[in-house]
């Protein structure tokens, strides 16, 4: 096995956000459930803008979010995702490459323009989200760095790979690449919705290829079928190394084998919007494995990480996160 | 004198900003001097935003911050801006006919993108504005809403208009429709630099139309060539009808004829970012004017819209003033 040049690569939908406070009868009324993601076409993304109030853009995407925070905490990071070669795509190149990292993708020339996602920020704190997947479903395997996700210690993927039409093929290409020169492959599911439109693939990808899951309470009872947690701990034990279980305000548990660790939320001030908690959570973790830490301790960083991204609006780190850790006495 | 349909019909500069942190070394590096701005060109633009680190695009633009802050106090506001039919073009339209202003410019098709300004806030709060006007130069006499400015009751400028070429005389024939209709006239003086850059018509243009002016002590000593502020007050007192003079954490000064008042200013719990700080106070005094309250009620409003504005990144407001106003007893 090569000496790797990163530590983490990541492949996602590269999405511009656009964030806006909205109340309970506005998703109400629209018929959106609250805290999870929906897919919509470029006539309801027109639609739905039109009608949400002054919004904030910045750049977003689940694994592009995590891999923002790994290079806030230190971590070498690296990024495919697909972007148009318009304004909103300049800006996301810009924010992911000055963040610290390794971005190679060339902008589309064609096509759909760069994906955005109109994201409803409750008074509560909960983010609502509809995804338009624009230049995202020009992703295929060909498409794949193949060098650069040999060069990485671990490759992370999002669920939300599985909406585009192209990626699904590429997702496996991915993992197949990754472990063929002997590197960890680590999934997010994303969603519970996500996961139940294409249930039957997530569970062949992560019995073939996944070593590091990380799901919420909600996605893995929906991978499995079961509103029994802790059967669903068990199931996603059996299927891979080591299953992520994230549960909001509860903190976290990760189990390996027969070990398995309870970690408790990090402090909060004041929770403000929990766009990114997964994302930074997942940042956190998956430093902690590319350094070696224990498992207890890689959630610890998880949970340090999320904390921060839900103190103010918006999905990538505002503080230096690994200035947070060291503080925190984890760095 | 037609009755009022608009409460103020603002000027100005459409621009998005595009908001990042950066620390005073960053800005010595380049020789930026903090707090105030200064226009750059395309290619400027490109290299500063390939420097600066992630940023949040926000709709901006001091007279369309301003116009944001009256709708939110619940006045009825109408903006005239020229943007491109670009993403950010898009982003500026949505964002201020969703904060509730009329606005009704017709996007180019043709010439330079949307404008922007890279805004660079330092860890005291302040921020350092990069502006590149692009379609902004479009804007000129011919392109003014002759029945929207007779429709309001003041008429609205920024002393950022005298930089685009032609907008120079369509501030003077805006100030003409305005007075035909028995309109009230205001101007912020915007910026120290650009007073420098146009002293003489901001002069000219100040003794032969505006009723209401707005500067910071820096502008209004730039504006009569004196570091003496009181004697920088009352040359815009025998200029103007009112002259409001903002200074910053001192609060403000409100003079017309003989008469004199201090405002003092609003508590904030923490200043994050400054910016916006005198566009919405404008919105506050303004909103005052448009409901016949005493010149001290006016000047309050302004101090309560200014502390809302500093107390988070960005500079159009995310509480209701309205509620805010009420609130203090302002309303």
């Amino acid at each position: 096995m090569a000496s790797a040049v990163h530590d983490v690569v990541g492949i996602g939908n590269a999405i511009v956000d656009v964030i806006a406070h909205a109340d309970e009868a506005f998703l109400g009324r629209r018929g959106l459930v609250k805290g999870t993601t929906r897919l919509i076409d470029a006539i309801q993304a027109d639609r739905l803008y039109a009608e949400m109030g002054p919004g904030v853009e910045m750049s977003g995407g689940s694994v592009a979010n995590t891999m923002a925070g790994l290079a806030s905490l230190g971590a070498r990071a690296a990024y495919i995702g697909q972007i148009r070669d318009d304004q909103l795509g300049q800006v996301f190149r810009h924010d992911i490459t000055s963040a610290g990292v390794t971005y190679r993708m060339r902008a589309a020339s064609s096509g759909p323009s760069t994906a955005r996602c109109l994201i409803l920020v409750t008074p509560d704190a909960q983010r609502t989200m509809n995804t338009y997947l624009g230049a995202c479903v020009e992703l295929g395997p060909e498409d794949l760095d193949h060098a650069l996700i040999e060069s990485a210690k671990v490759l992370y993927l999002e669920g939300y790979l599985f909406d585009p039409p192209r990626a699904k093929a590429a997702l496996r290409t991915a993992a197949e690449i990754a472990h063929g020169a002997g590197r960890k492959v680590s999934l997010s599911l994303s969603d519970p919705f996500c996961v139940e439109r294409h249930r039957a693939d997530f569970r062949k990808l992560i019995a073939d290829h996944v070593d590091i899951l990380f799901a919420n309470e909600i996605e893995i009872g929906s991978l499995y079928e079961t509103s029994d947690f802790q059967a669903a701990t068990r199931a996603a034990a059996r299927d891979c190394e080591i299953a992520v279980l994230t549960r909001s305000a509860k903190g976290s548990i990760v189990v390996s084998g027969s070990a398995r660790h309870e970690v408790p939320p990090a402090p909060v001030a004041q929770v403000v919007d929990t766009t990114g908690a997964g994302d930074l959570y997942a940042s956190g973790f998956l430093y902690g494995v590319t350094r070696g830490r224990p498992l207890e301790v890689c959630g610890r960083l998880g949970s340090l990480c999320a904390a921060e991204i839900i103190s103010h609006i918006g999905a990538r780190p505002e503080r230096p996160l690994k200035e947070l850790a060291a503080a925190a006495g984890l760095a």
